[in-house]
């Protein structure tokens, strides 16, 4: 039997192993998941031995565990790959708007509906299945593979840098291959060469002691959410432009190669305002809006609270309000610089009345540009052309994988992506589903990935 | 027995007969709590009938119920004289803030410990005990007293207006006297001329169809709870002067006269800045700190929430936001102009890229100024003076009793407030409480009260 013919053979096993990981909530965010996260690593450790892994282990960090495991028996003069996943998911809140339960994996229409199906515990099975593919029919693999999958990718990463250090000769690789990412479309593939960064915060604007009778005491004291609105307006204007003092300093401007490069790849506006039902886009002037969301920086609202939200009224004068603002950066914008601006001027803006404390949040992320001719890339771009027929589109993404700036520092290699998500998957977002089509597209890929690796 | 010994005689039941009210959890501004209401309502029916009333009975509304009773033997040529009080309460939350739980109704120094207790069982009950001791020590009251009291206070009577109107025969009365309100400190009384009105909306930010991931769409689209702030940034100026062209055009204007007699009544800024613990007080511009508690309007924002609330970090796009805003009127702002100006600024601040949707919520009331040289208002200052040795403070407040103005629109009589709250006991926050020496003044002083209306 060949890869091709066991992959066929047992998908229906591979399906149902899927649906068994989804139905984990390693939701990294929540403290309450902690054992579900951890429950997730032990389920990849014992699929991992399935499919021929050797020294397969969970190992602990500061925070949640990661499962390493490799196969390292395709000679020395094979490069030696290690594959990046990651077993936690986002919070699946609002639970009400979802069609079926997140943890429940639903299976409908060739898709399995869940939190995490397609952000990643989709993409990060699909490298084990390839590998188990090649190791059951071919008895080996045509190269030294290194599995290394996290537990906290959707928490940006936090504890992870000390275990790649203090672990950088067991990581060691030639090359790095994420599972974590996405295609163009079921039909067109793209090649990613950018990532942007991440920093967050937390601000917290407080009035009085206590909560206070509006009656009584409005128009004597200030509004603690009344004092934030005015702080979180003047973040940003309304030309999307953000008003951080040296917000934009360190940005490296887009050449004209590159918004080419970028107005390549097909982008309907309208198409893309009707499926997200907004009443029309909203970015920075001076930009395309895919160039927004590609290779500009964003200053976002996570989430802003305070006061009654309960149903009718109450003439409630809040004591507190808080808000969680996060940056996606572009290079060369560091996380320190931009959190110490963000900060600052958060701080200056505190109204009359008012104090304001503005705390970072876990999870950083540098921004990540692939340089011209990596060898990684090149192999990706063949597989992907060979798979699909066409060539990859050249594409950034506005999303994070801390981990690629992570690996790139501690072992000193540039990561390539090839995964198969696609962006009408509603990841972070309630419904969320993986298609079972890009499920077996991506085992394939990764056999020949592996295979044009070793040859 | 007189009717004095008759109070101290039965105190200690009185004081748990308050606890037994504090005990149930009538939250009028939740629907859950609807049969909670109406316990409260019958318990006080029950107590109504006790005291020795008569045609006791609890009325539905479209709302919460109300509950009447009468005592109409004094004769024709004695006044009738209607007392009003309320036995909702407002939500109890944050319930982590409180020391002992609201509906515990926890005795200790001489207090109440529950929510409701102060605002306005404790007040309510007082002119019952009152009737009672009068009744059980001379067999009749001095005038006819009706009783009149709601269970929709706290969420601004919205379901009042047509019950009076459709009862207005049985309601009838030459007098109105209010059990809910509040006096000056333990030892210094205060007669209050003006009531704040109250109009409140809801405003919904909507974006996209659901929430996104902040690094495949930031850039791309508006975010809601940005949206949002900007809106609330701009309804109110860093000088505090409301910013909704028309919102001051009907406000009267304080004379030198009015702001003569606030300036009267002692207030201590850097105390009350002690007292809340804010850094500052802030209000509007050009008005002091006590003009702008009692005499110009306010506009709050009561609760404003979107995105992501729980621990730790989520990058996500948030769909919509949402808040809660309420403005405290003065005479002659009326809560239909002002909803309707308010709804049209709103409308008219919606950012690019979202959309923008104003609904009112339930409970109005129209600003209310006592005329002067009114019967009522003369007859408690007198037993303030009495009782407390001391000419009363001539105050306002910002403060609203819907039903006050509503029982001048429908019977066309001015009600007088005598109540003995005090502004430190945490009405609508958490740690509400009631003075029990504050009950026993107050019991007394009704007795009075009858008294001098009927002499």
């Amino acid at each position: 039997m060949n890869w091709e013919d066991y992959l066929s053979a047992n998908q229906n096993r591979f399906v149902e192993e899927l649906r068994d990981l989804v139905r984990i909530p390693s939701v990294s965010a929540k403290p309450e998941h902690m054992p579900d996260v951890e429950a997730a690593g032990e389920w990849v450790v014992t699929r991992l031995k399935a499919a021929g892994a050797e020294n397969v282990a969970m190992y602990p960090t500061a925070g949640h565990p990661v499962v390493y495991g490799d196969w390292l028996h395709a000679g020395a003069d094979k490069p030696t790959v290690l594959l990046y996943g990651h077993f936690d998911v986002q919070p699946a809140e609002p639970f009400d708007l979802w069609d079926t339960p997140p943890f429940e994996a639903a299976l409908r229409d060739d898709r399995i509906y869940g939190r995490g199906a397609s952000d990643d515990k989709g993409g990060m099975m699909t490298p084990i299945i390839a590998a188990e593919a090649l190791l059951k029919t071919t008895g080996k693999l045509p190269v030294n593979v290194k599995f290394f999958f996290e537990g906290q990718e959707e928490i940006g990463s936090p504890t992870l840098a000390p275990f790649i250090n203090a672990n950088s000769k067991m990581l060691k690789a030639d090359m790095i291959i994420s599972a974590d990412g996405g295609q163009w479309s079921e039909t067109e593939p793209n090649l990613l060469l950018g990532l942007k960064g991440l920093v967050g915060c937390e601000v917290t604007v407080t009035g009085a002691r206590s909560d206070l009778h509006s009656g009584m005491h409005g128009g004597g004291v200030a509004n603690a959410l009344h004092g934030l609105s005015q702080i979180i307006a003047e973040l940003k204007g309304r030309d999307g432009r953000i008003n951080v003092p040296g917000f934009y300093e360190d940005v490296i401007d887009l050449t004209v190669e590159d918004r080419e490069a970028i107005a390549r790849a097909p982008f309907d506006e309208s198409e893309y305002i009707d499926e997200l039902g907004v009443p029309d886009v909203f970015g920075e002037e001076g930009y395309s809006t895919r160039e927004n969301l590609w290779a500009r920086p964003t200053l976002e609202i996570n989430g802003l609270w305070g006061g009654y939200q309960g149903g009718g009224i109450k003439t409630v004068l809040p004591r507190e309000a808080k808000a969680k603002i996060t940056c996606r950066l572009v290079a060369n914008q560091t996380p320190d610089k931009i959190y110490a601006l963000l900060k600052a001027h958060i701080e200056s803006l505190t109204p009359k009345g008012l104090r304001v404390s503005v705390e970072r949040l876990p999870g950083n992320a540098d921004p990540f540009l692939v340089p011209n001719g990596h060898n990684a890339t090149a192999a990706v771009n063949e597989v992907l052309k060979e798979v699909y027929g066409r060539d990859p589109y050249i594409v950034r993404t506005g999303g994070s994988i801390p981990v690629m700036t992570l690996l790139l520092k501690e072992l000193g290699v540039h990561g390539a992506v090839m995964a198969f998500g696609l962006d009408d998957e509603n990841i972070h977002a309630p419904n969320e589903f993986y298609r079972l089509s890009s499920y077996r597209n991506g085992q394939i890929a990764y056999c020949k990935l592996l295979e044009r690796l070793g040859a």
